[in-house]
């Protein structure tokens, strides 16, 4: 296939679960019914199988680059200290804009905390949104209560020159922020539109993030309380930025995605939050119920509506998918992990047969097939949180046993050879390109030539 | 609404989770996908808290009575000694036969194992297929590895004369039966469908419950083992039922009830069987893994296709439906607790606010709106399975947290006004009807002038 310029618009959930949304179990189930979602997933190809690493910035630095994060310094959240993309990667967004593509992000960047590792210092043309995480707003927002209070601000910004801090990200304007995102992101659509070049936006909300503050229109419209209020919301913007789209007229040759960037949080920390769905497990493990996460593609020039598909992919695909796409560069002179599951959106198979999950610098598990090796156990029951190292590792069917219970690997040796084989290629290529260290402070790699 | 006839075919499979079709999640992502089911519920009314009792013997006399199984002495498995439902209990069976509807019965009954509690002997003019359940060819299947045998049989019989034995139930016959099963019924339907009577046809198949021996010609299809092969080969038997029905031209006024009998068993005893989907528990316990099952609905004439509904309904509830739509008698001579749901089904809300769930003759948990009680704490890990009453209730909002792990019942008190309320009438309709003895050995009601 020749390269294509659709338009892209890639819609990040935060810390919602695979079971949430109504087309994979959850909706009306939770008394937050997902229509627009749902609609979007009978349009589109919705994904069973989509794997994400094991929290926002490392999922986002995997989305950004294709790389794996723990090769990035992006293997973890770091809180506080300076941290995210060195300067020198090359990001989808610079890729993309290298082939003419107009680039906007508006929402949650949490890969870089310092003017050269803004999304407008790395590719992005323009920036409304938070550079780190919502969690500051809950620290905040228990201020009156003598809770240690952590400043935290919205940003804006325009390539060329440095973000601005605009407003204080507290409890009032986090209620607010999805809904402008979302006013933001239908006026970029309808602007974009009109130029007839192709764009590319990227909306990673803030939501279902807790603290979950849901914008005054939607409080109380669940029933069942805050968190089934935003997922309300979440749905309604999700439509918005749908219509806009169509209302525009581009409907057929955009690329829409709409995924989550990791498994919901531990009910033993926060109090129920998002749902697993039908696996085990929560953000910060390897389980299913962390790695496994809702992702649908829409883009009905090329992918037939209403497909399903289990096989594996992850979120770093999509950059080497939207090079093969558009004819953008993947760069050669350091480690890429992306894989180009064009075949998949054209009706056949996923070419991506595995995926290596890290939890921080910890290789915790890999998934072939339907087989899936844990090297760490992590202890999910709320309140009893743990991790330990395993004498032998666990092997389980997850296509049998989707809750990871019962333990194979005695009886399958055989898949050492397997796993063997993966982690032996990952360190060698380790060995040519070494990892980032961690907060992305590393030298820029040497062209080749 | 004045009485009809539609005819009534109600397919209960055996031991299904709720995560295992593909409407409610499982489907592709267990490597077995369900497109006849996945069918059905999209041309019908799809149940989210569709609720059983707690084993196969009570869920089945549950439906078979409107009763709750505690009442009939049918409330566990019963093995090796004379079990099921007293002869004068007034069935399902009887009460369609009574409002003119030939009835049969095409698989497992497990509601008596003596001529007088055999279906036949209770309603049905017909019958094929097992006493009990599906476990003693598991044994038959261990024979040559030295474990004991117990003897089980195929049986078939009319109204009228005592039913007979006809072949053995062992592995080989029980990879056959859900095959002739439905062999027969689709015969049934469309002979049924020539007299322009209506039927009650019952079709309780013996998949998907352990051992999963699939017929031959779906060994191996899935790629994936023997359940996920079972899967395959139940998706088409439910296809076959469905094109008899439609291919005889009786669609349009025809119930049909696709639904399973309880929740999966422990992985703990035998390795992946059913998915519970997005909860927590198993078979023989009272967390929404047992409790709530699929169900699906469809009946063109009346139901609205595409619909899917979170409310309350109880497999209690069929039986009061039908008679409120055939016209037909309700005992009021002995404690029911079945609610016409009919509401529902015609585009409103069910008229069931809550369902009481028994564990044996424990009244383990109360469920009212999206709040859940438990009295019991059952542990479900694998090879950790315990029983512990507890010093005070556990309070669960399952719409916010299915997996039934954040307890708040501390900070809502106020629900055991709720639950005392429902005990206390259930306590005086034992004193007003007094339980039959377990095993089914009691005096028949005295009947009110």
């Amino acid at each position: 296939m020749t390269s294509s310029r659709p338009n892209i618009v890639f819609m990040l959930l935060d810390n919602l679960g695979f079971g949430d949304p109504g087309c994979y179990g959850g909706g009306v189930l939770r008394m937050a019914p997902t229509p627009r979602i749902d609609a979007l997933a009978s349009q589109g190809l919705r994904l069973t199988n989509f794997n994400v690493e094991h929290a926002c910035t490392p999922t986002r630095a995997a989305l950004m680059t294709g790389r794996l994060p723990i090769r990035s310094g992006c293997d973890r959240v770091r809180i506080g200290v300076k941290n995210g993309l060195a300067p020198w990667e090359y990001t989808m967004a610079n890729m993309l804009s290298d082939v003419g593509y107009s680039t906007a992000i508006y929402g949650k960047w949490h890969l870089g905390n310092v003017p050269d590792r803004h999304p407008t210092a790395l590719g992005f043309d323009e920036w409304y949104g938070i550079q780190d995480s919502t969690d500051p707003v809950f620290d905040f927002f228990n201020a009156d209560r003598g809770i240690f209070v952590r400043e935290t601000k919205v940003w804006e910004g325009r390539a060329g020159s440095p973000a601005n801090e605009t407003a204080d990200y507290n409890p009032e304007n986090r209620a607010l922020m999805d809904g402008e995102i979302t006013d933001r992101a239908c006026r970029y659509i309808e602007e974009q539109a009109r130029t007839g070049s192709p764009f590319f936006l990227y909306l990673p909300f803030t939501m279902i993030h807790h603290p979950a503050l849901p914008h005054p229109d939607f409080a109380g419209v669940s029933g069942n309380g805050p968190f089934a209020d935003c997922m309300y919301e979440v749905d309604h913007y999700t439509g918005r930025v749908i219509d806009a789209i169509d209302a525009a007229g581009i409907g057929d040759d955009t690329i829409v995605v709409w995924a989550s960037d990791n498994g919901p949080p531990s009910h033993g920390t926060l109090g129920p939050q998002g749902d697993p769905g039908p696996f085990r497990g929560c953000l910060g493990t390897a389980y299913e119920g962390q790695m496994r996460v809702p992702c649908i593609i829409r883009w009905p020039k090329r992918i037939a509506p209403g497909r399903v598909s289990n096989d594996i992919v992850s979120i770093l695909d999509f950059y080497g998918t939207f090079a093969a796409i558009v004819g953008g560069k993947v760069p050669t002179d350091r480690a890429m992990d992306s894989v180009d599951i064009t075949p998949l959106l054209d009706g056949g198979a996923s070419p991506r047969e595995w995926v290596i999950a890290f939890v921080g610098n910890t290789l915790a598990a890999i998934k072939w097939h339907q087989y899936k090796v844990h090297y760490v156990e992590y202890g999910t029951t709320p309140g009893k949180r743990y991790k330990i190292d395993l004498e032998f590792p666990q092997l389980y069917n997850v296509a049998a046993d989707p809750k990871e219970e019962w333990d194979i690997f005695g009886t399958n040796l055989w898949i050492s050879e397997v796993t063997h084989g993966i982690v032996h290629a990952y360190r060698e290529s380790v060995k040519r390109f070494p990892h980032v260290p961690l907060g992305g402070d590393g030298p820029a790699p040497v062209r080749e030539r």
